[in-house]
């Protein structure tokens, strides 16, 4: 599917040693079931599974360390899994070897209340997070629509619907630890709220897909629940009305909560897989958090612009089901539209654009949709320049891969020349190794690969992602 | 005064055929007289100068590449220079070398309003950058008191008054160029304001200190210019009665612009500094940013919480020219506070903590101060737990300046029992390398080490600071 990709494959060997090894320690916590590492070999990208050697369900911080030390004696990859949500083929094991599945790491190790922070193993999952914190008044925001694993979201530099008012998870992880390469130990950051205490290596973790270290523990950023929250759905003529409408928002400073934009082929899908009747037209979906009287002056500034961009009604949810109903289907866009091509997969474009250019880059990608034979519904976090279109394809035709290949190449090189990049929130992974060159130029990507040296100078952390080994 | 600095002043030698080249090509912009190499080998630390053997006033980023090159020929090392504001040492040339003078490099060289971004050369003053914003509406929030230059501050991870609001350095640089220590140019981010594109290597050179390669150019994010702004300034019958009302305000979630402790000390320097009359007692100075009902509805939140922690009245400073006023006096603290005795240098501390230590770790620390024989005055970024107290030393006394490294020590030590760190914005330098040890642990030091000996294997970008090249 990518250049890059049939050079990463070769499968390393994998020694019947390390297998007895890692059962005399774990016992049936390790597993060469087929069916096991069939689950862990892929994810929601399109990609064909790859599957592992063998897969660990790690209990504990020790059991990462022990499985990473085992596997660098013997130059073994190691592959830490989630909950399986990756879009860009990162769990795939190009190479074979161990994935650690870390979904039994899912413990609250404390909640600082007082200082808006808890600190989490890296296998709970943000709505488990969320969970935890029911009874402080406090959330965390950070929201990618997936219920992923915080250690998933950090590896990912994740973002998503909250991004606009609370940022994405370069601003939200205060700290973390991880196992390095050589079993070690790494401890980043501190609970305080800023630090200038050397290199940033938490920011350095944050986005590092699996590649620098097995990330086992997370501080989060919290902020408290919103005296009041409104929602409010908006219907537009058209996309580059609506993006507009969005644009303005932004520019003039208005701390929005969400802003989501939906075209109207989504909407279709969703108004069936969540039985609405939502009209089948390019709309956004608003959420605004402040006091009382700030959520009612926020809302009043964008239905004034929004009426300015030809907005076709505004209707508000404000009681607490109506807006969950709303993001609930909001959230649940990706897996309706699956269901308008039965048996397909989505080849999933990421690109983030500056606002500015955002009504020119999606009313041009319209163009190149319309001309092309495939069924590919637009949903963007508009409010930060970000959009996806899923190309629905069928995985048994390679013609339809083509040509997802090369509406995703169109629409990338767009948003590059329009100064944007060609992942927002979503990673390189497998798929993006040659855009990340055009986009960050051979060497910024060499320094990457200097750094990914020097911390792993064996490539065993998820080899074969981001960038080619050698040069 | 570091036990790392004496291992570190092994001067390199200055070939003159170096020197011969560099005049060659840049003619009277490189400099060997001793008051520019003076001025250029020392900062605002108190540590004596050490000169770099020759200064060159760069004018533009090739004259950067050339300098570099040249520099890595002959083994020489290189240190950026913005305008010399530095606290840590981080000017010092203890190897020698080639300091290279950015400040002649000041242009802005892209301002777009529409995406809230401009992309400035890094010898460009913070105040120059807003000068040319000024017709615009918008406006570069991140102030960290000195009239520093964006390359310095980005290199230092700087934050200062207003990032309780807006966020430091680490937030508002979008993407950066930079000189790498071979002499290539390496370039980060995007203009987008989010992207997972492979390492943040941005985020890794915000805060590097020098130490990876030369910023020469840095896009920033800048933020409407609020429509309505009022400050304010609060007395209470102790400091930690003020922290506890700080602490309230960030914990209910009021989008405080500004909150700033000023201990009575330092009110009794301003007042003499700047001809003021205000009440010498521990004072919070606010500001507030919004929409006039937004700004209206935080103050009166703000006050009550002042009240209920004993605030001695709330004085409101409506009209432009009565915060200038304010902020001014609050910005020549620094300058106003070396006064209170003649000759003096400041050992400055800068712990940074969660928030809910604060009260106890500003408590505790005013006892420390009381015990010392030494003048103290305290200022605070508190919203985001930072606090620095200027320890006043007479330099040609060695037992004041023990003296103020036992305070120090104490304080910094104090603060990482808390989860906080040993700088929350002036960097480490050469003066704590130590506690960044302590801090992060070996571990993390060592991770800091081999990325600094994968993009610079001479050591040649401002040796000797934030760690020991060797182990």
């Amino acid at each position: 599917m990518n250049q890059s990709t049939p050079s990463a494959t070769v499968r390393r060997p994998f020694p019947a040693e390390l297998l007895a090894s890692l059962k005399a320690e774990l016992g049936e916590r390790v597993s060469i079931a087929e069916a096991v590492r069939m689950h862990h070999g892929r994810d929601e990208s399109p990609f064909a599974p790859q599957l592992p050697d063998a897969v660990v369900f790690a209990q504990n911080t020790q059991e990462v360390q022990f499985t990473v030390t085992l596997c660098a004696q013997h130059d073994v990859p190691i592959i830490a899994y989630g909950n399986g949500s990756s879009l860009e083929g990162h769990l795939l094991a190009v190479q074979g070897g161990v994935t650690i599945d870390m979904s039994g790491m899912n413990r609250v190790l404390s909640i600082n209340a007082d200082d808006l922070t808890i600190t989490v193993e890296s296998g709970i999952s943000r709505k488990q997070v969320n969970e935890a914190l029911r009874d402080t008044g406090l959330f965390f925001p950070v929201d990618p629509g997936a219920d992923a694993t915080i250690g998933g979201m950090t590896a990912t530099r994740a973002s998503g619907t909250n991004a606009v008012r609370y940022g994405t998870m370069r601003e939200n992880v205060l700290g973390l630890k991880a196992v390095l390469a050589d079993g070690r130990m790494i401890s980043m950051g501190t609970r305080a709220r800023k630090s200038s205490a050397g290199y940033d290596l938490t920011r350095l973790f944050v986005g590092s897909e699996g590649t620098l270290g097995i990330i086992t523990e997370v501080t989060l950023r919290l902020y408290p629940q919103p005296e009041a929250v409104s929602a409010a759905v908006c219907v537009f003529p058209s996309m580059g009305d609506a993006v507009r409408a969005v644009i303005e928002t932004i520019q003039i400073g208005v701390p929005i909560a969400r802003v989501e934009f939906v075209d109207s082929l989504t909407i279709r899908s969703i108004n069936r897989y969540s039985n609405l009747t939502l009209r089948e037209a390019p709309t956004l979906f608003f959420e605004f958090h402040g006091t009382d009287a700030s959520v009612k002056e926020q809302a009043e500034l964008v239905q004034e612009i929004a009426d300015q961009n030809n907005a076709e009604g505004f209707e508000w949810a404000m009681r607490p089901e109506d807006r969950s109903r709303l993001w609930n289907a909001r959230h649940n866009a990706y897996f309706a539209m699956l269901q308008l091509k039965p048996g397909c997969r989505a080849v999933t474009t990421d690109v983030c654009v500056p606002i500015s250019r955002l009504a020119e880059c999606v009313t041009e990608t319209e163009r190149n949709i319309m001309e092309s034979p495939l069924p590919c519904p637009i949903v963007g976090h508009v409010g930060d320049g970000n959009f996806h279109v899923a190309i629905l394809i069928d995985p048994e035709k390679p013609e339809e891969l083509e040509e997802a290949e090369r509406l995703n190449r169109l629409i990338v090189q767009r948003a590059l020349q329009m100064n944007g990049t060609c992942t927002g929130e979503h990673g390189v992974g497998l798929h993006k190794m040659d855009f990340l060159i055009e986009e960050c130029g051979s060497v910024a990507v060499d320094a990457m690969r200097a750094v990914k040296r020097a911390l792993d100078p064996r490539n065993l952390m998820n080899p074969g992602k981001i960038f080619s080994w050698v040069h």
